[in-house]
């Protein structure tokens, strides 16, 4: 066996052990009974230190420095499969285990002074643990390395490659156009909404309607599951195991179908991927911004288009007879798009999110470069809220405590979610173009419930590619140039001003 | 850390592997979609390979000697550690891999060829593999040593210490006293099953009936579950996180409910297995007799006696009011008794089934021992039938082809289904006699619904005690006697003969 080899056999091990890890996982969230949760935690430590002890494994650096030399990168595959392993090797070696201990530590207890300041509105609670957080982000980024700013290299940690010179442009393209988009939102009629709040939406017809609908998308059941879960997300073991989950709220039905919508389109991905890469690194999907780019095209640019609600009325009154009687097409179009800023990330409509993530964004990069205070951080959370989307949280909870994620010290994970909705608007512009040179009309295709040539583009472009590229190489293939807010942000003032008519 | 802490410290790995394996192969039954099945193989594999590569580290051999010089005998716990790890250890090396890839190999292909045999009614495309089946269970007696007979070797694969010397007293009891009821009750009125037969019971009045009975039992659903597959069984990962299945026939209810009471009683095994031992092997239930004891108690002791018919009729009628309407305690306790000699073991009542058993124990020793031939078994199993049942296979599918197990060279285990009925009874029998000398009637008990008693019996004496003594010396700690077939005996004539009138 050669170095190559070797470390492919190794990385077999290492895939697998992520697999049961992710089944454990899954089956925490969904099945488990209560009393079962310490000994999880034991099988699920169990699991991650032994993959991690064969990842740091020093034969691995040895083989890798072999297999690097030997690379004439001619296979794509080969030279991606190195790439990606010599990132892994590197960011587990470069970590002390006394480091990763540490932060472990912190992160148990600053969870834990979080949730309590949240519960009591008290920022103070949480303002300690929260300046070590940020300490150890900035411990982790020099361990790490990086060229220009030490955020780059907590960037990079969630989407590879990424950087605040990369990120900067995209963010700034879009907000220009975002921010004058809403102000003038808020000048206009809202859409009528008195037809969802004055009914109740049963669960069972809710669960049936979305399942029907992501089998409808292309979603194998036979190679995933469907299942309910407080906090909606897709997970499983590989591309023939692929699990998401939903939840259900019966004074509305758009959360659990849009929801579900939005995991079947992660789940998409999954099932996709390259399967003659399996236990390969390449053969993974591309990162956190590209998966988001599949669950936001499913959710968003598909289904809250009109075409999309077209094909699905019958099936909303199939499911909901009464409720959904004298609703057209265009009503259930109105009130699936409809913007209102609020305080609250997860609970915001496709036109405001990205305003939500750039706040956190610019506080970030403040934060990690030092430039903001610890005590200032509060206020200026409220200041840029009523910068970006003129409201005033009224208080800390649905202010700056609003999101667990700081608590766990992640820093440079919110862009991902704003990326992927930029390349899942780029995306489908090139798989329009694509399609309709052929003749084919995308819009036609969804209100005949047609998804499959879209599906298809996207399995030659995105699924199939893995992680062989970096995400924004990959965007650039698929789409001819690198990633850039235009198609978004053309996508969204075309379709919110057609329905606020802001022509 | 001493030689034994050390141990322990490797035991706890083991263990946490099988706590892993446990749940995957639960989810597996479940859960699973079809197309997962490969991969699934694959985790499972490694999580295998790696649990055998940490029981045979030569490490472990040279801990263990150094443990047991030691040890002084005075510390229960730890003696039954070394016993278990010693047996573990030394069965596991015994074994080339070579060898143990040969069996698994041969494993594969007989059950193939079993299964076409048993679909063709055809036992020559089954004879060769069976015979090397029979060739690899010798041999595997031979690496692992025995006293007296080879047989032994194998027994002792499934209950610790047993040997034909122990069970053939035992069975002979059994025999004697089991054929000649059977046949009295041959010449008796079947008790009315009509009321049964009419009727179609719903699954989910099935469903909610076997939950509120195994909740009533004891089974805690805060750690564990209930679910359905197509082969019920009691599976899951530790004692916080135990899961059982069942099943559903709705042509009769008693298929489920009478399973869910056996698999309940496995399940409260498991939850009440001894926490201060958890991850060590004296912490584990006592092997697949007593286990089985512990099924057989609540699903035919308690769960086909009068008292409990009397208890359980009002739950009956409400989950199926039209039903059970005129059905009284003693037509349901008649129906869940019914003796009738029948050629499929897995369909056959609590008097005939040891019968059942007891003609592959037969059998097993004499293909063993190389007295009875492999073409002479055919007929070798009908005659058996013949003359312990009365009763003679038309085919060669319902004879000697319904078991899957000597495909898989399973070889010794079907006893453990006696030992389990046998044990049961021993152990009712102390715990009743125990609670009656305060003054306290089981069947008084039951009438009400109160479990609690007996379980706490069974707790303090069973299953506390994990495995830190041999099941037999379990069996004697907890009974004062050393297992005998008596009280088996006398509760299923009495209970028989008041049925049949055969007093």
């Amino acid at each position: 066996m050669d170095a190559y080899e070797s470390l492919m056999t190794k990385q077999k091990e290492i895939e697998t052990i992520g697999q049961i890890s992710g089944l454990l996982g899954w089956d925490q969230e969904v099945m488990m009974p209560p009393k079962a949760a310490p000994l999880r935690a034991e099988q699920l430590a169990w699991l991650s230190k032994t993959r991690h002890k064969l990842m740091i494994d020093p034969e691995i650096g040895k083989l890798l420095v072999s297999a690097e030399n030997d690379d004439d990168g001619k296979d794509g595959v080969r030279t991606g499969n190195l790439r990606l392993i010599r990132d892994a090797y590197d960011k587990a070696t470069k970590q002390p285990s006394e480091f990763v201990e540490r932060v472990a530590r912190h992160k148990s207890k600053s969870i834990v002074s979080w949730t309590e300041a949240r519960e009591k509105n008290d920022f103070s609670i949480f303002r300690d643990d929260l300046a070590t957080m940020i300490d150890l982000a900035r411990e982790l980024a020099d361990l790490l390395g990086y060229e220009t700013l030490r955020y780059d290299a907590l960037l990079d940690l969630y989407e590879s490659g990424l950087t605040v010179a990369r990120l900067d442009p995209l963010f700034a393209g879009l907000r220009e156009s975002t921010v004058p988009l809403i102000q003038a939102v808020g000048n206009c009629e809202p859409p009528n909404m008195s037809w969802v709040t004055s009914n109740n939406w049963p669960e069972e017809a809710q669960a049936q309607l979305s399942h029907a609908i992501s089998t409808a998308i292309g979603f194998d059941f036979g190679a995933g599951r469907r299942d309910k879960s407080t906090h909606p997300f897709c997970g499983g073991a590989n591309p023939d195991d692929v699990r998401w989950t939903t939840r259900y709220d019966e004074t509305e039905p758009f959360g659990s179908l849009y929801g579900s919508l939005h995991e079947t389109g992660h789940g998409l991905y999954e099932q996709g991927r390259p399967r003659e890469l399996d236990f390969q690194p390449t053969g993974h999907a591309n990162g956190l911004g590209v998966h988001e780019s599949q669950s936001r095209l499913w959710e968003n640019q598909v289904g809250r288009s009109l075409a999309f609600c077209e094909w699905s009325l019958p099936m909303w009154k199939e499911h909901f007879p009464e409720n959904m009687e004298g609703v057209t097409a265009e009503m259930l179009w109105r009130a699936v798009n409809q913007v209102e800023p609020s305080l609250i990330r997860v609970e915001s409509d496709e036109a405001t999110y990205n305003l939500h993530i750039m706040i956190r964004y610019e506080i970030e990069k403040l934060l990690i470069s030092g430039e903001l205070e610890i005590d200032q951080l509060p206020d200026a959370w409220d200041d840029m809220y009523e910068r970006y989307l003129g409201i005033r949280s009224p208080d800390r909870k649905q202010g700056v405590l609003q999101d667990i994620h700081w608590s766990m010290g992640a820093f440079g994970y919110f862009p991902t979610y704003t990326l992927g909705n930029l390349y899942s608007a780029q995306l489908l512009q090139a798989a329009r173009d694509d399609l309709e040179s052929d003749g084919h009309i995308l819009e036609d295709d969804w209100k005949n419930g047609t998804f499959s040539p879209l599906l298809e583009w996207m399995r030659n472009n995105v699924h199939r590619r893995g992680s062989i590229l970096t995400p924004a190489d990959l965007v650039e293939e698929a789409t001819g140039v690198a990633p850039i807010p235009n198609p978004f942000v053309e996508y969204l003032q075309r379709k919110i001003g057609t329905i606020y008519g802001l022509a």
